[in-house]
Formats: C-alpha cells, structure tokens, sequence
C-alpha cells in the first residue's frame, strides 16, 4: 500500500467548517501545524481539539506548511489574504461563493476545496460522501489539490469558480431555504401545541425520496392537483401575513411548473 | 402471545395511500375483502396485487366488512360518501384535511385515520414509523380503530379534526414546499450542466440535522448572517423572474424572524 501523502496544514480559521476540515485531515493523516484566529477563544478551542499551537497574529504564522486553509466568513477573507505574509505553501480558501481570483496579486499558487455540505460546530459529520470541488491557479496544485481532498472524500471534482457559484447557489435553496420552511412549520406546530416531532418521518421521506426519482416527478400536495379549496384553506389557517404570502408563492410556482410543461 | 384481531376491510380508492395502506394492513393479518375504485384499471391494479376482488360499482360493494377505508381524492370524497350502500362497518377516511363531519348524515359509526407521510406508488415504504392520527364519531369505535393502526405503527395518537388539518398544513410545506424547491434547484444545476447528485448529501443532512437540533438553531447561510452582498450575486444568477422572488422572499423571511428575536 502506498503511503499517504501528509501535507503540513495551517488553518486560517476556527469555525465550523475549519473544525470539521481539520479535524478529517488530521484524522487522514495530515499534519496540522497551526491554527489561526482572529478571536483567541476560537483559536485555543480549536487548537487544543487538535492538539496543536495556536495564533491570534499574522506575524506568528507558521511559514513552513504545504497548504494554507482560508477558513473565514467570506466578508473577511480577502482581508486576511492581505495580512498573510508570503509563503512557498498553496493557499485555498473553502469559500463556495468566492472565485479563486480573490487570491489574484497575493500568492501564484492559489486554490480553493469547497465541500459542499451544511457544518454544525456540535454535530459530527463523516467526509466521505461530501462532495469536494476544487481548483487551482495552476495544474501542478491542482494535483497536489485533488490528492489531499481524496483523503478525506472519494467525491472530488474539478470545477472553475464560474460553475462553483451555481453550486454554492444551488445550496442555499436546498439547505438554509428548506431549513426555513421547517422553522415556519416549527412554529405553526408551536401554536398549536402539536409536536415538530410528528413530522420527521415526512421530513425524511420527502429528502429521500429524490435519491430514486426526480424532484419534479416527486412533487404532490394541493398545488400539484390545482386544489384550489384546499390551497384557500390552508391559507386562511395561517396567522401572518409573511406565512400566506410564502404559501401562495410556492403553490403558484409548483402550479406554474405543470402548466408550462 | 395474544392474537391480533384480523379485521375485515373494504378500500374505497385505488391511489397511493390506498396501495400502501391495503398493503400494510395485509401483511399486518388483516383481510382485505375487496377493492373499489371507479378507474377499473386502478381497481384491478390494486385488486391483482393484494389477491382479492375488485369492483367498480357501489352496488357491488361487500356489505359484511368491519371497515371501510375512503382512500380517494378529497374533491371526490363526499360524492363517495354519499353512493356508498348502508353498512354496519365503521367508515373512515384517510384526508388530512377534511374533517370528520364529511360523514355527517350518512353514518354513525364515522371515523379519520391520518398517516403523515408521502406516499409514491413505486416506492416502497416502511409503516413502522409513520405517525398515524385517528378520529372517531364514537368511543367505541375510537378502541377499535387505535388497534387497527396500532397493527401497522406504534405512533398513534387521537387527534381532533381542528387539529389535524393543521398537521396537513405543515406537512405541505415540510414536503411539498420542499420538494418544490428542490425542482427550483434541478432546474438551476442544469442550466449549468452541474449534477443534481451532488446536493443529495447536503439534502440529506439538512433534513437529518433537526432531528438534534431546532431549526432555528440548524439555520445557516448568507441571510442569517445578513450577507448582502452574496444574497445580491445569488439573485443576479438566477435567470427568471419567479426564482428570484422566491429567493428574495425566503432571505427576507429568515432575516425578520432573527431581527424580531
């Protein structure tokens, strides 16, 4: 058996998703040298999970690591880019919405590993189905790129920032829409006084489900079947305003989608 | 080990419901005497697959069962109700959202068996699990119909109608709403010619994410955390009209329940 390859890894980050990455990279073998953070709670916490030194200052970077991880909110990524100070490593950030070129005038050896994937700081998460789309601002990185992703994924892909941006997209309505519409059901079930609960089966079933057929041929309810009773029922049942206008999209939009078929 | 009542039953209806319903309730030691339905080829679909007669006449229907199961649309449901011959049977249906005062007038021995769930007609599925809620005009008939569910779940609850079309409600827009925005997504994914399989891992683990967590603590992305600029080129991605309200609606609607915290 060939030997894995084990990078020497600096995180610039410590929140939910420079957890879970260092945590499956220190697990695949990497060598995690250093965590950075601007907030020294986060920086110790992490550091001390995984048991290495830790930074609140550019200036204390580790210059000897292979790959530097930009793990920040994206608002403050291209400013901790300017405060890094220059190194012969790669630096990739894991930013789904921001092109590579964010690292354009800063580094010649650029890249980005975004796994595409909701990270929750208190639930433990296993990499190995978690898609990874990565690239590079040239083809040897890219290597060097593709071999520490598929240490810890063996769903890795090749994809430029123009296609990784309808990703990232594609995520938010999948993830922070859909887990919207479970919080306005949390509340319609809180007033009342039935169990959130009662629903997960469903909940389960509906993301099921579209691992065997198509979202489109999936779909059922009152929209689909132009209920129009049904639907005006529903409507009058809800007590905001902000719920009705939500309900009467969606079902407009489903209803949309047969008639133009 | 005590014998389980093996209850005598008539299906008025041939869809989805009807098929998972009959299916489990054989399988659970029940006699399925006959299947109804007004489509003979539905009726003979059914009839074929649980082995016993079908009819496509009212007047034909078995008189001699102990329950008859309305498994049809809600729009037909009434019409059902009133062609139905007098039984001594307990009749029930399976609506979420009509009450149990359809049967008003045409019998005594009324009753509503709910199961939250989606039902496709070639997925197979497990009752186990499945949240049944049950509605009797008679107490007497409320023992007999919580051992009839409890053959084929051990999640069952006596729930009013007044409550009950609430749970409908949430459960179109935990599954239909749901399922609606994941047909959003496929059409954006492949516009770009992106696989919609790599979001089944992110689907999976925002739905699996609430069984530990509340919503509004599993709730992430660029509206919670007020990132306009990125809500901005998401909406500028998008390609019709209808995606991009329905985008800037949800964001609004994340936003103003963390402002009004």
């Amino acid at each position: 058996m060939k030997e894995r390859p084990k990078y020497k890894i600096v995180f610039i980050g410590a929140g939910n998703i420079a957890t879970h990455l260092s945590f499956a990279l220190q697990q695949s073998g990497c060598s995690i040298l250093q965590v950075y953070s601007k907030t020294e709670l986060s920086a110790s916490i992490l550091g001390k999970k995984l048991q290495v030194p830790y930074s609140t200052s550019f200036s204390d970077i580790d210059v000897n690591a292979d790959v530097y991880i930009f793990s920040v909110k994206d608002s403050v990524l291209e400013d901790c880019i300017k405060e890094m100070p220059a190194v012969k490593g790669i630096c990739i950030h894991t930013a789904g919405s921001v092109p590579l070129s964010v690292f354009n005038g800063y580094t010649n050896r650029a890249g980005v590993l975004y796994p595409l994937q909701t990270f929750s700081k208190n639930r433990k998460i296993s990499f190995d189905e978690i898609p990874i789309f990565i690239e590079t601002s040239n083809i040897k990185d890219e290597d060097l790129l593709y071999e520490l992703s598929y240490l810890i994924s063996k769903n890795v892909t090749v994809l430029s920032s123009d296609k990784r941006k309808y990703l990232h997209l594609s995520a938010v309505f999948a993830c922070n829409f859909v887990n919207h519409i479970y919080e306005l059901v949390s509340q319609v079930l809180e007033e009342q006084n039935l169990f959130f609960d009662y629903l997960l089966p469903l909940i389960k079933e509906t993301a099921a489900k579209i691992e065997e057929m198509s979202p489109h041929e999936a779909q059922t309810g009152p929209a689909v079947r132009c209920d129009n009773s049904t639907i005006q029922r529903h409507i009058e049942l809800l007590t905001d305003e902000n719920k009705k206008k939500i309900y009467e999209m969606l079902s407009q939009s489903i209803y949309s989608l047969r008639i133009n078929m």
